[in-house]
């Protein structure tokens, strides 16, 4: 026997149409790619929506269609997505700091019918559109002032392709499950694998997300997602803040400190998101000026750990809190968020540090198990470590065109990560799988000596890996970036870390490098990293070093 | 094409299962029936609703059956609940407040198979019993210590009919549209009509009112729902305390106003829910008793209009913020909360009191519209009033066995309310559209009346209704009830009104009168009051009264 309610499908375009009934004024703000700062209010990019779903029914876009996007967070972009899911077709945004080759992989294995670019795209664009077969139209986000003459097929300034459309157009009539989004993840091994969203799970997400355990956002904040669109739909906020009716600031293209200070006190911003790189960044920025943060309240920081001296600076410093966050793409993103339960017994500032180094606890509708290498359940002890598995209706089951074989038996998703969960279920990430030393049988944690190593005052960046050994098979190497003007010796840092960590977990060596690879969503390349100094340690032995 | 992601429907039972797991000891602290306080937490509520889970089962209860409770807000009701909708059957409160009649009508109407009921029902069960053939057993939520002798047919007490189950079963696999809960409406004309909750409305539901829009409920948040778990399922909070991990203070069967504030004081209640005479009665109680709210900080008001007096007096005595609701059985039952945004330009306490004598804004997944007779919609200027009408996915598509033709041709809901909405979207209800009186084909109404009435320093409750009038159909008549040893005359209140409405909208008359009947929900009983009052005015001008 069913319940006798109304059918309301979980739909993203019933996001927009409250904000522009409920909010209709509430900005968004953008640094447009061209230069000037834009201002819209929901109302309005709601009804240019509708004519991007216009322009899209009228170029012969069908429902599941993929349309690519090469863009960064801005209002267009935000428009194209509500008008491409209005219609029933997928946005399927795609990262442009990745290599050529990748791009053009990911657009043919999406078989994208339309581009979506930002003008600076246009030559990479250009170069690649040979490889793009199944690209029928470039449009460039821009308006005919702009325009750059090009080659592009089909090519058309976005304004003047949704000028002949009047918006007088109904949204698509649609299944909640409906794909609405696709993203690709930045897999280091193997070819890049796409994480299909629904309508419904990306409105579930976005209704988890605003939580007061989460983001606890609403109708005074005024947000910056400084995570772009194009990494993991930019968490969900786009969605989260038309819900509940607060402002979206978005930076464009410009993510360097000096650009993102500037708005978040011109916008008076009061919640941003980011990875800890970005953060890193404003804080060294903040650092030399002397800048202060007058507005902003609250910093979701995801992607990858978040070293406690950052953590701390910003409390002390700019009263601002640091939410740690774990999540992935395969999760909408929001995996875990930094919560202080009662019984984490919390009693002062150190006490909320301690506990912000972890990365938080799931909210409702993420369920969390660590299990062993044969799937069997592992205690909640804090100590043991284990695959970190999940399961939820945000979470892929699959991806497109490999559905099959990535749940296990029970429907969990295996993360990849290494995970231990204490008794009040706060889990702390050891390491990605990929990424742990294995040192005579035993693991080391990378990203628990990079954390140590970080709170160094006269290091900037650093990266532990795996290196050949050839009696213990692997040992931890750390690689150091020092801050600017500073130059620690490898001795310096190994006598810091000694009696922070296990004797055996002390790395085998230390060396300083100019810079670390990231991924295009700001990770370290660990891979990268291991390939280039893999060989380190027998070198040095080989050479007679100690 | 589909989305990618995980199958995971929206069933209730997931909540108790997060809350079990991510917060096992939080509180739910009862005033139990019995006398004493009771205390246990999540993990072992859901340990003990999967027992009786499997008292159900034992006793041959399925999918779909309906289970009703006669019982005030505890923890074994609430175990009852999840117990219930955990094998797919369905809780059926009803409100013990009715007629034995209507007790009668609707549990056979429901064809309730089971009676949970509190001790102090047992008397009204011996005597309907005979008339519930149905019913196959009665438990009595009690222990054996407390069981009384009975004739009820099967009576077993509560912690006997689980002593045998262990706990060691499983929830059902659930379609999320399945029924999960029953509540008849107590109408004032005509048969209660049944709504039929699923797991997915109460899941959306609970999602939507944990927003910091909303109630803004988390971890650190320790919620007494004063409705009971019969009015509308106590607003929805046995489902959103357990999402988020906040504590539940359950007021069992003492809902006077020294019982409740002991109970908020010494259970350092932070947040509670309840109709305005509940909150006018502990309002008289801390008067009397120069009693504080020591930790209370936002109360949800619901059921009838809020009057401004009372607002303001909680904020200012107490801290306190009563947030104004509006809603229905039908809705699940939020509608619309106060909100401020910032273009309602509240700049100061007066800004915000006077915004909150309306009901607020509706939250994502509540659309609302008005329309006039003939279901056109009506502008959002503030002034114009029209049936209010709503959609949404937590919202009654019909009735129990009277499932058709609720709906207008969009899928709204008729609310059977008369209201303004400004162009914030923030609504004013007028009135419920059978209370408005009607003066010569002009509409007045009874609840802005009302609403002046009681800002009398004498008047403890007012009650506008339609009495007829040779020459205008109907006028406005005013029966009041005065505060403990005040006396108000007729011709002081008609004073007070004076220059506070137009010169129309003035009562022809004024009744002081010693009390109001209420409904089993606490709403004043109108229908009741037109009855004995509609003639009053042809007797006073046959009497020969000015």
């Amino acid at each position: 026997m069913f319940g006798i309610m109304q059918d309301w499908p979980l739909l993203l375009h019933r996001i927009i149409d409250h904000a522009a009934i409920h909010h209709p004024r509430r900005e968004v703000v953008t640094r447009s790619v061209e230069g000037p700062i834009h201002r819209t209010g929901y109302a309005e990019l709601r009804h240019r929506a509708l004519r991007v779903a216009q322009a899209l029914r009228r170029d012969g876009m069908r429902e599941g269609d993929r349309i690519g996007t090469l863009a960064w967070s801005t209002w267009r972009h935000l428009e194209a997505w509500f008008g491409i899911t209005g219609i029933g077709a997928v946005y399927h945004t795609i990262n442009p700091r990745l290599f050529p080759e990748q791009i053009a992989w990911i657009a043919n294995h999406a078989e994208d019918r339309m581009l979506l670019a930002d003008l600076n795209f246009v030559p990479l664009l250009e170069q690649l559109a040979p490889r793009l077969p199944t690209v029928e139209r470039y449009v460039l986000l821009t308006d005919a002032a702009h325009m750059p003459g090009t080659s592009l097929r089909n090519a058309i300034p976005y304004e003047e392709w949704i000028a002949g459309c009047d918006g007088d157009t109904e949204w698509a009539a649609l299944d909640e499950r409906a794909a609405s989004g696709l993203c690709y993840t930045s897999g280091t091994t193997g070819n890049p694998k796409g994480v299909l969203y629904s309508h419904r799970s990306a409105v579930i997400h976005a209704l988890v997300m605003a939580q007061p355990n989460g983001l606890a956002l609403g109708v005074n904040d005024r947000v910056m997602p400084v995570a772009p669109m194009f990494h993991a739909s930019a968490w969900g906020l786009p969605f989260v803040c038309p819900m509940v009716g607060a402002a979206l600031v978005l930076p464009g293209a410009r993510l360097d400190g000096a650009s993102l200070h500037e708005m978040m006190e011109t916008e008076r911003v009061t919640f941003a998101a980011a990875v800890p790189t970005i953060f890193m960044t404003l804080h060294q920025h903040l650092e030399a000026t002397g800048g202060r943060l007058s507005t902003l309240k609250r910093v979701m920081i995801g992607g990858s750990a978040v070293p406690r001296a950052m953590t701390e600076s910003y409390w002390r410093r700019h009263g601002v809190r640091l939410l740690h966050g774990w999540g992935m793409t395969e999760m909408s993103p929001l995996g875990t968020l930094t919560l202080a339960k009662p019984e984490h017994g919390v009693a002062d500032e150190e006490g909320w540090l301690d506990l912000s180094v972890k990365q938080g606890c799931p909210p409702f509708t993420v369920e969390i198990r660590i299990t062993d290498d044969d799937g069997r359940p592992l205690p909640w002890d804090g100590r043991t470590r284990g695959r970190l598995k999940v399961r939820g209706p945000a979470i892929a089951r699959g991806y497109f065109r490999d559905e099959a074989g990535w749940l296990d038996a029970e429907g969990f998703f295996d993360t990849g990560d290494i995970a231990t969960i204490d008794p009040h279920g706060t889990v702390e990430i050891a390491d990605r799988a990929k990424d742990l030393i294995k040192s005579g049988g035993e693991w080391i944690s990378s990203i628990e000596l990079e954390n140590l190593a970080v709170a160094h005052p006269d290091v900037a960046e650093a990266a532990a890996i795996a290196a050949r050994h050839p009696k213990w098979d692997e040992r931890p190497l750390l690689l150091v970036v020092p801050k600017p003007g500073r130059a620690p010796s490898r001795e310096d840092l190994l006598r810091f870390l000694e009696g922070k960590v296990a004797k055996w977990w002390l790395p085998d060596d230390v060396v300083v490098v100019e810079a670390l690879p990231h991924t295009a969503t700001g990770k370290v390349q660990k891979t990268a990293l291991r390939e280039q100094w893999r060989d380190h340690l027998l070198r040095r032995e080989a050479a007679g070093g100690d």
